[in-house]
């Protein structure tokens, strides 16, 4: 057991009007009282795996040393799925084989992946239609108190594991075609473009981008780059390219959503 | 006091746009700064007793022992109504004696029932509007440091409590008569009729779910017993009959509401 | 370093949709473990800097002593607003230079202010778009686990910072004018006219509110002083004028809103 207090992260789907994410807690501080729980979000949109994975790629790298983030967005529940458990060597992951940890098993290096099949680590009894908390809440909390991965069950290939159908972007003659990955809380249009990508596809040469009905020439590197109700291009804080409206919502006045196409076009 | 860290959690009406949640917390955290306090659920309708009592019977069990489980949807606040602190010999309870501790204050062994009355606990300005602030919040906080919950105030009977009015299935003639309880997150009907009063009722002879417009006369043990978008009729995990529907919203499906009838029938 | 654990609150605009406040822990959390985080809200409107500033006002007295209470409203993120770390003797404060902190610079005695220039304290590499996680949340975990305010940057004065726009009431005539200054989760609505303001306009002589198109004019000391559905006028547990519906919604009943002027008139 680590003397530190153990720290996991939750992402699920249960909302915050039933008791669902309480219950989860109260499982794994019977296990820890120590243990240091953080909300990343519980409302991704019910049974929506993708962006669950989503969140998850976009938080775990800013939590310390040995956090277990746990992803519970489970439509399969009770079926023949696996629950899985991970190790990066940096942090632990844990939740159903459906592809809510993608963004971790996409990684080449130092993955240890475990199915988790240990039943002398659940609760005593096991519901049907409730795995997050009687199997997989126990296993997080066992984990971020240095239980020890190998023992949850067997090790496996990540060949075996189910990814997310994410779409990534593309380079299609004099077009870098990406899409809109999810809007913010601000209405801001996040994408699956990476700065890198943007470097690959330009080469220095002048772009312009189009979205919706828009197209967009200048590249700026802050909100307030421009006037009040402007449309601006940036990077987002994960180096993501965004379209944002200077104090406003970028989603409502381009009625835009995510799944939509964002273009690069060389001029 | 005790030397593991103290557990308590909430369950309010108070929301989460404005500040009284986390007021409360900062009360609890001055009297002991290493208490871990846990949200059940902040969106309980204004004033309604009967869905904090529901979630209250759903979730204390899920906690270590001697967590203090707060509980204030108080409209009576400022009134003549009690404020209970309540020892079922593992967890405690506080809440005000208008039904919310309904769920503990129905066990029928080891019962402690105090009333709460030593105002030398209380913040030192007691308001007319905030009780759960001013004197539940620090009430709560010292019962889970270890304080003895027979110095808040006097010992009382079980029976001169109030108990919210929370209808209980029954048995007429060939039917099993019960209602919608609550409905979930993801549109899961969930009904007051346990397993238990299944067995009873139907000694292993076969029966039908008769519910809104709908008969329904299999049983299944998961969600993906079915098909997708296959209404079916399970146990949930604290063992209520609940009727969903596999990767659907089935409250929306079957346009029903918490006090909708659910009956089952033997064939 | 504290020995004690330290404590954070937060107020922002980020929700509770996207990643934002769990990156912002999980950075906090990196540089001590033991920090206790409170969330007082996350729901402030987008860039809602008056809101923020007076959710802050009614929520920081009730923290324990070197509490820090970091509240990010930030529209001009990445510009040339300055970001201010501020003691006032008993708790810390962190936020942009834009108004959120108001309830705090326009205190009398012992304020410490300094603007927060410190790169090295900052996350390696700060965003242009997300300085609550780069440079906010480090700051505030470093003060709240025991580092020097005075090297997060330069010592400023009071009167260089911005405060917001917060309409103060005021006597003409033979009226006390304020106004509605926001509207809290029961439909509540809290005036920004205090009970020392009442005091001095009145001198014991009765008065009437006016509101909507409503005239009431006797105090009440509880919501239950009414019956149910009945408006009333009282106290709010932090003192100021609050109309409001016992049992109902007041808000909803007269058609008010956050500006919508409350008057009190000598009768």
């Amino acid at each position: 057991m680590s003397a530190s207090p153990p720290i996991i992260t939750l992402i699920t789907d249960f909302g915050l009007h039933d008791e669902f994410v309480g219950v989860v807690k109260g499982v794994m501080l019977e296990i820890n009282r120590n243990t240091r729980i953080v909300d990343i979000s519980h409302h991704i949109a019910p049974q929506d795996v993708r962006m669950a994975s989503h969140l998850l790629a976009r938080s775990y790298s800013h939590f310390p040393p040995d956090t277990v983030h746990l992803v519970v967005v489970d439509p399969g529940v009770g079926s023949s799925r696996h629950i899985l458990a991970v190790s990066d060597g940096n942090h632990f992951f844990v939740g159903p084989d459906n592809g809510v940890l993608t963004p971790v098993l996409q990684k080449e290096t130092n993955l240890n992946i475990h199915r988790v099949t240990n039943s002398e680590l659940f609760l005593s009894n096991v519901s049907n239609t409730f795995h997050g908390r009687d199997i997989m809440a126990p296993v997080a909390a066992l984990l971020a108190s240095g239980f020890a991965i190998d023992k949850v069950g067997p090790r496996i290939d990540p060949n075996s594991c189910t990814l997310a159908n994410s779409p990534q972007c593309r380079i299609v003659d004099d077009f870098l075609m990406g899409e809109i990955s999810h809007v913010d809380r601000f209405g801001n249009l996040c994408t699956n473009i990476k700065n890198k990508n943007v470097d690959t596809f330009s080469h220095n040469t002048a772009t312009v981008i189009k979205v919706g009905n828009v197209s967009i020439d200048t590249f700026a590197t802050t909100y307030s780059n421009q006037k009040a109700s402007a449309l601006l291009v940036l990077y987002d804080s994960n180096g993501f390219l965004e379209i944002a409206l200077n104090r406003g919502n970028a989603a409502d006045f381009l009625k835009l959503a995510p799944g939509d196409p964002v273009h690069l076009k060389r001029r």
